[in-house]
């Protein structure tokens, strides 16, 4: 039988299809989603959330004259389904594909990219406040999740918002899970706002009454209506006294309500926030039951809901997670800290059995760091675990409240690299930049899991801060030894010494220089081989023996090339007064779009052949010798 | 006549004074105070709307055992009078001698360093946090202006206090005006606070209350007088909904009232916010008068507050503010963005002339940044002025919001290098190692000041990101030409081609480099000098002629050598394919303390010498040629 959804190139198309219908749309929509993220991977959960949200916005609204901004923007599958992209859809975080974010270059739908959460209210007011200065009609609507309020950034937008527009819709979007069960106070607070008996009440007669009328009558009624009963709709006092006007809960799986509450928020001459009730996960049982998991699941069994390929290499997170149980045991010092992020970094597995030295804050970086160095001055030894990416959000605080007090925080920079599928918000290529020039702070990656277990050790007994950087999902699998060893900060590991060429790698560069040292000694160049463990302090006197007996160093990174890990071997060169030439092999300087590791890094030159074409001149005029 | 001032040598001999005696201690170092900052400069108007309050914080609290977080921590000058640091108060801001902020090498009563503002209820959450987990007793204490609550941090903490312990104490102190006046909805709330009838006639009773009975005896009367009146003090909804138990307002200088509302705080088992009103610049006519050129002030004249040494050079922050009004007269697209710091960016000039077009966003980077680029992505050009040490608070913003979506922000980086008296938290050394890595993002210094405004110019016409670095105060005093020039991205100037020794600065450096090209002439190696102009894109061509030329290469910059614009230089080198040597001359990688900048430079290795004294194994074997 065929899809309504087949029918709909447009959101033009969607308008078309009659009222009733569009429950149908929904349920194609679900089964879509599911058969996509199914075979795709993605971020499952939440689109599925947003099915009957995103059908009425696009009723209701007018894309890409009207403007949608969703905040971190996962939850951008159906309007991509429904802006003209549903016959690729099946390419969504595919290597060329769609990409699993919002994009301005993917759709002139798309007026505002994201990835990291918090960003929708401020970029929104950014729109709404040119459309003032314009005098355009246009609308400018900010969808944003529960965990979004936990940011401090949108705070700051909501105290700018009533001071700077007349005109902007923001829409909670409150599943009360939007990556993990969220936490702290403004979340009792929207669970207060849904259990109250009044509101409820309330939020039924307004609704009807909405439902009934519609539009812009119902404007003139409510005012009178509230002129009557002072708060015909109940407001929250916070979104109040901040200067938005507040509606809600309205039940966000309910298209005719949401529809006609959207052409009444329309006709509003103020900035309005209005309290939707989704249910993430809705229309798949395995996604109501593990919504931790499938709030970004890999590919799955779309009949059974179990990951495929799933294997029992425990990584990089989880070996966090269980080893800082393991130090945590003996040292009641150490404590841990995750930014809304317990399953992505593992900490959940500390999370049980240390619940009093476990701190999840919200998706709020800032305070994380400021946090961690409140404790650390009182003598505690936080572990911050935050992906590479997201700790962009605390560079301040890491440079001042931490590295300038000299603080001993150890912060944990997981998905440090390329992070794959997820594209270029989700890549951590920026950190050595960010960590490497701030005098005391130290920066170290393994090469395999057992060494990330000797280096979180090892970072646990420093005197001051540490950031430890290791890849999204395993590394070699390397078995964790029983004892770890504590290394010596700065002390390189020289796999193997001397030789007419040296390769220096970083962290989980390891294999590649191995692949790289394997063709050269075919070549005739018998390559020394150094495991560099540290991008500062770097070990001098191993690059020094290093560059007096090499005639070309290689560095290897997965890192941006420019102020990476080659480029502070080429300071220290200099520092060294040794000219030996040194070619880089990392990240060229442009964003890197989503896509498989493999391709990514053979696209970007970070390959073996790609880094010998470099070397060509150089290995040139160095003599081959059997080896 | 002795002053009671001269007998404090720790917060215990003030514990030693009558009560009534206070009044007369608060004369006294008010006095004191402005004496200091008459000669020293430094931010006189905070200290002195906060001299009660820190007296009564230190008859009523015990540091270093109790914990006192001051936020910014600029007011803390009562605090060092009191905690030991009287003899040493004269040396405050200069040379060696006392820190303007709170430090935690210099005192163990500065528990907690700061500078940036936003920071305190963090640091202090994670501090008592750390007390819980010991089952200590001492007292947490953040005081924090009305702009900390601009701050998105601030919000973050206010999130998760209610969740994270049972006891924190928060003062708001609030004078209406941290730096400039307040903006955005959390000032009108404050301000509705403390005009709100119900609210001040409940005060006055709870105050006579306070008052007459004080301390733990209080507690118990309170809970009664609660139970009887429900809001014996008037609760604020904003932060009771957030779980603190608001108190007040009250007035911050009535020293009697204070320590005894302090002594009923201490009692407390719950987080509680108190809102006290302070006067800033109270005491000094000038100051009350000025509340803006007081907060933080060059030295003046006591006698008449008048600024001593003014000169009527243009600073760079007023030519951005006078040519952005000449841009923005015939591009309507040219709108300007700061974050609460209209005055110090001189974006004070462009408010009155473009009042549309003119935000500032209160102390919020991040949203100052998403707020930009939400307006570029709507077809306008906006400038947003920033320090470039604040910038490090929106650096996420700046990779994947702007530079991701390669929007057409500029950033003005203020204060780009050594800021001078300020110290550490306020030098701006890192701002080329975050944006150069960043793809797309472009980063330019002028020499002098008709090269800024060519910048400017330059910065408005490009399509993409732009930061444009500039030092504090004035540069060369160059006369700004009537007619600006449109500089080609990517493109130095030379200014002396050729030569045996190269030498390339980037910024303010220039007559440094003049310095060392005349001291090599007089040596005998005739100078090339290259005027960089760009970090970010460097002039390939450029430094390819210089390296063919020259057998030595220097770099000049002002800013941290690790990952700056000589790193860049090595990374072009390198690229190239070019071994000259080079040596790099700029901040060595650890924090630069205040002090005067001829000073540091020479302290730390910013000149000719020094330069020339790294240069010296090269230099031997250049042949010198006469010139």
């Amino acid at each position: 039988m065929a899809r309504i959804l087949d029918t709909i190139n447009s959101p033009a198309d969607l308008k078309r299809v009659p009222l009733e219908q569009l429950p149908v749309l929904a349920r194609e929509i679900r089964e879509e989603l599911i058969a996509v993220a199914s075979k795709n991977g993605g971020h499952l959960g939440p689109n599925l959330g947003v099915v009957e949200l995103t059908i009425a916005l696009h009723r209701a609204f007018d894309t890409p004259t009207d403007h949608f901004l969703f905040d971190v923007s996962h939850q951008a599958y159906v309007h991509k389904l429904l802006t003209g992209r549903r016959d690729r859809f099946a390419t969504i975080r595919q290597p060329g594909g769609l990409n699993g974010f919002m994009n301005r270059e993917e759709s002139a739908h798309d007026c505002f990219g994201a990835g990291h959460a918090g960003t929708a209210l401020s970029a929104a007011l950014g729109m709404a406040k040119a459309r003032d200065l314009c005098g355009g009609q246009e609308h400018v609507v900010a969808l944003a999740g529960d965990a979004a309020f936990t940011c401090g950034v949108t705070y700051e937008a909501l105290n700018n918002i009533a001071t700077t527009t007349k005109r902007m819709i923001v829409i909670l979007n409150d599943n009360e899970w939007s990556i993990d069960k969220n936490v702290g106070a403004i979340a009792n607070y929207f669970n207060k706002l849904v259990t109250n008996e009044n509101y409820s009440y309330l939020h039924e007669r307004a609704s009807r009454f909405i439902e009934k009328i519609g539009g812009r009558v119902a404007v003139k009624m409510l005012k009178r209506a509230e002129e009557v009963t002072k708060g015909f709709l109940l407001p929250s006092v916070i979104f109040e006294e901040l200067g938005l006007t507040y509606y809600g809960p309205v039940n966000g799986h309910d298209i005719p309500t949401l529809i006609k509450t959207f052409e009444f928020l329309k006709t509003q001459e103020h900035p309005v926030l209005l309290h939707a009730l989704t249910e993430k996960g809705r229309g798949y049982a395995p996604a109501m039951v593990q919504r931790k998991a499938f709030h970004g699941t890999p590919a799955f069994n779309p009949d059974t809901g179990e990951a495929a390929g799933a294997t029992t290499t425990p990584t990089f997170s989880q070996l966090l997670g269980d080893h800082l149980c393991q130090i945590a045991a003996t040292d009641p010092r150490v404590v841990a800290i995750t930014a809304g992020m317990p399953n992505g970094t593992g900490l959940e597995r500390f999370q049980p059995r240390f619940p009093d030295r476990y701190f999840d804050v919200g998706i709020a970086e800032e305070h994380a760091v400021l946090f961690a160095a409140g404790m650390a001055a009182k003598g505690f030894k936080p572990v911050v675990a935050i992906y590479s990416t997201f700790m962009q959000r605390a560079v301040d605080m890491i440079i001042h409240d931490v590295c300038l007090q000299n603080l001993p925080v150890v912060f944990c920079l997981d998905r440090g690299g390329i992070s794959g599928d997820d594209g270029p918000t989700h890549h951590g290529l920026f950190d050595i930049a960010h960590f490497r020039g701030v005098p005391n702070a130290v920066h170290m990656s393994p090469k395999d899991e057992d060494e990330f277990v000797d280096m979180l050790h090892t970072a646990l007994r420093q005197p001051g801060p540490v950031a430890l950087r290791y890849p999204r999902g395993i590394g070699t699998g390397a078995k964790v030894k029983a004892q770890p060893l504590t290394l010596t900060v700065g002390q390189a590991e020289v796999i193997k010494p001397g030789g007419p060429v040296a390769v220096w790698f970083y962290g989980r560069m390891g294999e590649l220089a191995r692949q790289l040292a394997d063709e050269l000694a075919r070549r005739g160049y018998d390559a020394a081989m150094v495991n560099a463990r540290f991008a500062k302090p770097l070990d001098t006197a191993a690059l020094e023996a290093s560059a007096r007996s090499a005639g070309l160093i290689f560095t290897l990174e997965d890192h941006a090339l420019m102020g990476g890990f080659g480029s502070a071997v080429l300071e220290e060169l200099s520092n060294l007064r040794l000219t030996v030439p040194v070619v880089r092999v990392g990240w060229p300087d442009r964003f890197i779009e989503h896509g498989k590791e493999a391709g990514l890094r053979e696209a970007h030159g970070l390959t073996v052949s790609a880094a010998l074409a470099k070397a060509a001149p150089y290995l040139q005029h160095l003599k081959p010798v059997a080896v």
